[in-house]
């Protein structure tokens, strides 16, 4: 069973900062995080009646299990991901961690 | 480029009921919906220092691009799945529609 980090990023105050900052830095070196092995983002559309998305990008890692997403928390390439946020996600960013059930 | 809806379902009161409901009624009918390609879902774990997630399952659901989500959205499955809600979901639930981008 995979194992999966959703992170939901609140919409920022500059968006193009910030989309610039995350393409060229974060997730190049969230892409070099041991053991990942998919990697994909989405920027929420509006929702009905075209209200804004709550949150502006939110990124899916996904591991083979739980043992490999935990060999790589806290390891060199984490703790310069988790030391980047600073630099981008002020408005806030929501770590959803947990184990992958395939349903289709 | 694939496009991904993902719903985040608020905690509910009866977690198993929700569950039960879940798995045995809105998920097999949700898989059912024209042009879906993969079905995903995850129960998110606490987060650091035990603070329960805010959500209890988020699920995600991709299609091969926004013309198949837009043609299922609506349907007779969607339209179910939309009604079924009112049976389990009344804790909230978060829908975030986008393309995918895939960064590994």
């Amino acid at each position: 069973m995979s194992f999966q980090m959703i992170g939901m990023y609140r919409t920022p105050e500059d968006v193009a900062t910030f989309d610039h900052h995350y393409v060229t830095v974060h997730a190049p070196l969230a892409a070099t995080l041991p053991g990942l092995r998919r990697f994909t983002m989405t920027h929420p559309a509006p929702g009905p009646k075209g209200k804004p998305s709550e949150y502006h990008l939110v990124s899916t890692l996904t591991f083979d299990d739980e043992a490999s997403f935990a060999a790589a928390l806290g390891g060199e390439v984490d703790q310069q991901a988790v030391a980047d946020l600073s630099n981008f996600a002020a408005a806030g960013v929501t770590i959803l961690t947990g184990p992958v059930t395939t349903l289709l």
